[in-house]
């Protein structure tokens, strides 16, 4: 079977918000410690606020990006972004998920990847 | 800022496992309910022997197709499946995260949506 097909997207945007947590003190910290859980249940109920249709935020286990967090995952586009306030969700519900654009000043990039392990 | 300038994919497969867990005897019950935890550490311990490079597998929060469930969603391809036991894990693997195919017989469509509210 070939990826034409595939039925259509069961989600126009489903969104993953890194809510790992660590114990305290580990090295690479994690996306609880960091307060993700608070911004993943803002981040669900401003999305049903303002209506957006098609869009789904998941709480996920740990993403990887630990030093980068919170962290936020977009699929199908596979964009990333850190997530500190609630003012950053405002901005990933507003540029990503209701224009269609990108939070540009959040996203990480292919740079923002683990140091090596110790 | 437009998608011709999203960074490369961080993962070339990013799976998720809904690991939901409601009370016995919800309407709808839960993906854990139906063994899930357990599905979702399987396919992570086999994903790594297998030495699947670039393929994460991540427990999710209720993906909301329940009563298809153990839900299991592959991104950025969006395909759904349905995985009810530890070959069913092994068949998603094979065809699709080291075959680049389809475990077609698994698969969910856009015909498997929740009844409506009672």
């Amino acid at each position: 079977m070939t990826a034409e097909a595939d039925p259509p997207p069961f989600f126009r945007a489903h969104v993953f918000v890194c809510c790992n947590r660590r114990p305290d003190g580990h090295r690479r910290g994690s996306c609880a410690a960091r307060g993700s859980e608070r911004l993943r249940d803002y981040m669900k109920a401003r999305a049903k606020e303002l209506g957006l249709e098609g869009v789904r935020v998941n709480m996920a286990g740990c993403l990887d990006r630990c030093e980068f967090g919170p962290t936020v995952v977009v699929y199908p586009e596979g964009v990333w972004y850190r997530a500190e306030t609630t003012e950053d969700i405002d901005e990933i519900l507003s540029a990503h998920l209701r224009e269609s654009g990108r939070a540009r000043r959040l996203m990480l990039t292919e740079r923002d990847v683990a140091p090596p392990k110790a």
